[in-house]
């Protein structure tokens, strides 16, 4: 592959970090707007083009991470920006649309990113393998510093930062977890957990993010309020508490799998390693689901020959864009399968 | 496995004989009733016990066969019954029932078994692997002229041999094939041929006899009518016509496959393999379905390491009465899951 946005590897990838074994990655995502410049979604063209160059200049001065790509959405091929979107680093909307608009992806690893007018003049994130927010929060916090001494930040003493839409409005801080909960699925929890997450006003999302359904067991959970509450306590809350429970219940239903419903388990896992390694045509979403059994066979030591690094790695390069990009060209659906079904069995051959 | 009736191995096992990539097995069945004697539905416990009588003395007499088993079903334990059944050997019907009735198991290779007191007092059979009608007729023939040397036949001049059931009357033979028809079921012309032969006035049945679905994509065809024709016009017209005709049909599926899908073809036999070989826990239609594409697979020489006989010896011992006699002792339905699934993996290993 060569240079270019999302070559790199993910820090996700890695598949280390805290409570690793459920907990895929964690995300920080700071909202801000420019004081005086209306929201992208009022703004004129020429306040847009205003932004990027600022935002731009602001990076190039803060220096932000150790390395930085700067990304004009208006130049990226389409492909490149559905790499970005596989990737977590961009969001659909940011994909589309011709105004101006830009991403910065920062690393090693990708660990930072920065959407310039998105919904938002500057989305900052940062992503991370395991359950790692406070630490997260700290990065972003000394990211979101440096741009604020070269960046005037719509700010109200009342309301805290102002964010075109109200939702976000206050901290401007949005944290989530993406969370493999394949045990609770198999025994049949799962829907517990997704009505205690709406009680306690979370958004569970899929692994593709808004408006996708969970799709391989992987759930992204994340908080909904923003007002009204310290990012600590946000933060805190989330990581100390919520999280928590969710990752216990996840072990328990692993637990029980293991020592009540034992052939269940291997069944599963077994039947997905064997698809995996000998399908000849493989969809997005039915790829996902088995290296979902994959990855939980692999945490609990029930598969030999697989790492979790491995199965994160094929997680994010057996979707759409990924695959056409090696490939090095459009393929359609069927093409894509057929491509799909030979990276696995490639990565997975005994 | 100890001796016993169903101990030894099956002629069809071999998946030799012509045509034998399509056609697993040919049988003629003939029905004859001793002259004299109600039929079984009206016969009295002493008329089925006289005609018991009458066929082993007769059987003994005339040595069908170089092994011959005398199994009275009243002394045959319920999982050794299911054992011939699951063998095609006897019906599901002869199986159970408390009233005095037997079965004859001849082999080598048990090519030959009669029945005696099922719906006919006597019904003979002769399968063989692939298509192989008119060798199987010349044995039924000479073991049917045999015992007609022994017994006096309920035989009309106007009608010929009186059957219980009318549809049987006449040359009282019946011929079937146990066709594998898989690429017609993969392309969807399936359904085109269960058409062309109901149209023929032939039965289309599952691979576990009437009243089954088609599962696996296994097809016993055979013929309905007996009555106005001689067993050679019957047999010619059959073997010679209507079952080459299918034959074709399938073969034509199968080279359009392997020409203008070849990785659907191979998607199918490689999951399936996979899955076999893979699997902790295996239903008998998934592991008859999954067999069916590895049979396939093998057929066409995209698929090393396995032969024909093996698979065939799976169809016929993943079932449940085989099973359970391989682990000495009745399994319920998730015993017999898993222990197939072992079976399975064991002989398909590596």
């Amino acid at each position: 592959m060569g240079r270019g946005p999302g070559n790199g590897g993910a820090e996700w990838i890695r598949g280390a970090g805290r409570d690793a074994d459920v907990v895929m990655s964690s995300r920080v995502r700071l909202a801000r707007n420019v004081a005086g410049v209306p929201f992208p979604n009022a703004a004129k063209r020429e306040d847009r083009r205003l932004v990027v160059d600022m935002v731009r200049a602001a990076t190039a001065e803060a220096r932000p991470a150790e390395s930085t790509l700067w990304v004009d959405m208006n130049e990226c091929p389409p492909l490149e920006r559905s790499v970005l979107v596989e990737r977590h680093l961009i969001s659909k909307e940011h994909a589309k649309g011709a105004e101006p608009r830009a991403a910065v992806i920062s690393g090693p690893e990708e660990w930072l990113s920065i959407m310039v007018n998105e919904e938002d003049h500057l989305r900052i994130q940062v992503m991370r393998s395991g359950l790692c927010l406070s630490e997260a929060f700290a990065q972003i916090d000394a990211v979101d510093d440096g741009l604020e001494r070269r960046l005037t930040y719509s700010f109200s003493p009342r309301f805290g930062y102002l964010t075109a839409c109200p939702t976000n409005v206050g901290t401007g801080m949005r944290v989530s977890v993406m969370l493999h909960l394949p045990a609770l699925k198999i025994t049949g929890e799962i829907d517990k957990v997704r009505r205690a997450a709406k009680g306690m006003n979370l958004a569970v999302r899929g692994f593709y993010g808004e408006g996708s359904d969970a799709v391989g067991d992987f759930y992204q959970l994340s908080n909904q309020t923003t007002l009204g509450k310290s990012e600590r306590d946000l933060l805190d809350d989330f990581e100390r508490r919520i999280v928590p429970e969710v990752i216990d219940y996840e072990r328990h239903a692993r637990e029980a799998l293991m020592k009540k419903r034992r052939v269940v388990l291997e069944d599963k896992v077994q039947r997905a390693i064997g698809l995996l390694r000998h399908a000849r045509m493989l969809g997005a979403d039915e790829a996902l689901q088995l290296l979902s059994h994959v990855r939980l066979g692999v945490s609990l030591g029930v598969l030999d020959g697989v790492d979790v690094t491995g199965v994160n790695q094929l997680i994010l390069d057996t979707q759409p864009a990924h695959l056409q990009r090696v490939a090095g060209r459009e393929m359609d659906q069927s093409e894509r399968r057929v491509a799909r079904a030979t990276l696995v069995r490639e990565r997975l051959a005994e």
